[in-house]
């Protein structure tokens, strides 16, 4: 039923990972700068996270990949954004894009499509919501919180991937990845993940690092999410509640091993 | 000794809050944000952090009840804090603010009385220091942490409480809540509680919470310092410093039920 | 081989810090204003948070140390950092720096070097690589993490603080703290620490709360980096990967008594 290859690919995808430390660039929201980043460094990739002007051009040249992600977003920051992204696609470095709260807000909505108009996004993720509000003008998110399923927001996304030619994932109870018509479904996770805030952001942040060393960007994000998946199961076993499990889904993320990896993902292709 | 009825709310408003998810709209600093968006999910409320000029207003619209912490301010986001606070003041949704580090800096005082000057605020809360700061022009605080007992401000509270016709929360080792005359006091908390950067911020958020379930400030106050005290007490049963105690409230927070909130809030009005 | 003298100065120093609570000024990044707000309380140190040009000079008044940090920099935080700085300098009120990523990007080498030159630093506190930044133009950062070896940067270290006429600290495997040609080593340390975000910057974080109740500067680095150190040691015993330790740490930092600081340090003179 789970692709064994895929589930190979995610062990490989990993060890490599851990191999290279790959500098991942993220502009990203203050609420999970300091978790997106505590998992990146569990995942084995090196963040920075940097966003001035003046700076972003010179930091994303050495990056391995781009993270942007635009949850407390003001305008001086979409310009940073759109600067580094320029320059990580004259450099071929992979961008990854987390619309956080597209559809809540005009200017949160206009922001994510301005990136993905004005830059070559790889991947996109964001929950059901998020996604729908890039396809439909009169798509309704509530907040940063999904309010559309998986299932809705199914064929707007196929149909958007093939339009904007990019990789897009809508993470939710299963997650979908589609790229080119072809879609996976990621079985891995756990239902209190839903209860931290920013996981959504942090599997973006490891889209990017799994992107950073697999330039194919649906195996990239199909692993990256296994594995984050993966690690929210791992967590949920001994966590008492969300903050306990906060801090034992980045134990997780250091400690599966490559056998682990292999045997532990679940992906339907 | 301590109010039954007041005891029943509490577990009745958990339970509500839970039921209905409100958004919560923080404009709020950057050293809590993470940790108070994790406090609201874990009670059952939707967080969102917002502080754009351009959103704020779209935003708040959607919320329960908007929260405002001056905690790493700059007249920018003051700006912000209006325009949503006015909003909200126009749909009627409550508005609770904390003044954190007022009368440590002109900025900081002037600031909160702005918002208090220019916004229907209902509920603010502090610690006895920046209460007092509020009240007087001479008063003194300390950085962020209070130099004033309660039993200081009390009498500063209940006129200022009468003054601006506000309710009025000043938080310690035990809690006063304050309107119209009228005094609660919450003797529900743990002294570590003070070793955890920004429990008063995450207090202020849970009140935001719990008025969006509870229309009564006073009641609403009260029973979301109890809850928070409560998941403190609990906390703080296995902890073993502040770093993990951090992590226990939030546990707590998730998993106290509501026989739990109506046996263990201890409210004297 | 390990120093006596300054294993007791190092207990006497956190006694004196935990009786005095001095407020530690810290105008620093967004990754890492949580943790070290929780790491300083858990020393004993009363942490504020503040960097609006409007308000730092009149909180910096109140501080016993004034803690630069350029991890997310831009440039009006530099101008709030030149001018909190400027202020503590008058006022006699210690100043250290952080100089994250320098090397990594011109905006950061040169604001790192702009704040040493306007300002009277008394420890720097870095990376080697980023302390050779600061001494060699063509010095190579990648992102925000070193490197160089401690040893590449020991000599540079030793010219540039003689130069500087300030404390260098590098830390890496084992510290190296060095000023007028004087040398200290500290081998506290648990390699997991590399694997939690932030850790450098509390590193500093708590070199400010230590330079606040000892004012000769290589011994307050050197004292602090090794309860730091000794801290990492004692929160690694029952970690379980980077999440768990970065909360033990925070437990250690509280739970570290003086007969433990002077039994635990290893210093070298």
């Amino acid at each position: 039923m789970f692709d064994i290859e895929l589930a190979k690919k995610a062990s490989n995808n990993l060890k490599t990972l851990r191999g290279k430390n790959p500098l991942i660039h993220n502009i990203t929201n203050f609420v999970v700068m300091n978790y997106t980043a505590n998992a990146l460094l569990a995942c084995g990739a090196s963040p920075v996270m940097a966003h001035a002007a003046e700076e972003v051009e010179e930091m994303v040249s050495f990056a391995g990949a781009l993270v942007l992600n635009i949850g407390t977003l003001t305008p001086p920051w979409i310009d940073s954004m759109l600067k580094a992204g320029k320059r990580a696609n004259e450099l071929n470095i992979p961008v990854v894009l987390d619309p956080v709260g597209s559809g809540a807000t005009k200017l949160r909505t206009t922001s994510a499509k301005r990136l993905i108009d004005e830059l070559d996004i790889g991947v996109v993720r964001g929950n059901a919501s998020e996604v729908l509000s890039l396809a439909h003008e009169d798509s309704l998110t509530k907040g940063v919180d999904a309010v559309h399923s998986v299932d809705e927001a199914a064929d707007a996304a196929i149909q958007l991937a093939r339009e904007l030619d990019t990789t897009i994932a809508i993470t939710g109870e299963v997650d979908l990845v589609t790229y080119g018509g072809r879609i996976l479904m990621v079985h891995n996770g756990h239902p209190l993940m839903g209860s931290v805030t920013g996981t959504g952001c942090t599997a973006t942040a490891i889209i990017g690092a799994f992107l950073a060393v697999d330039r194919e960007p649906v195996v990239a994000t199909t692993t990256a999410l296994a594995y984050f998946g993966l690690a929210g199961e791992k967590g949920a076993i001994d966590a008492k509640g969300p903050g306990s499990f906060q801090m034992a889904i980045l134990d997780a993320l250091y400690t599966i091993d490559e056998k682990q990896m292999e045997e532990g993902v679940r992906i339907q292709s």
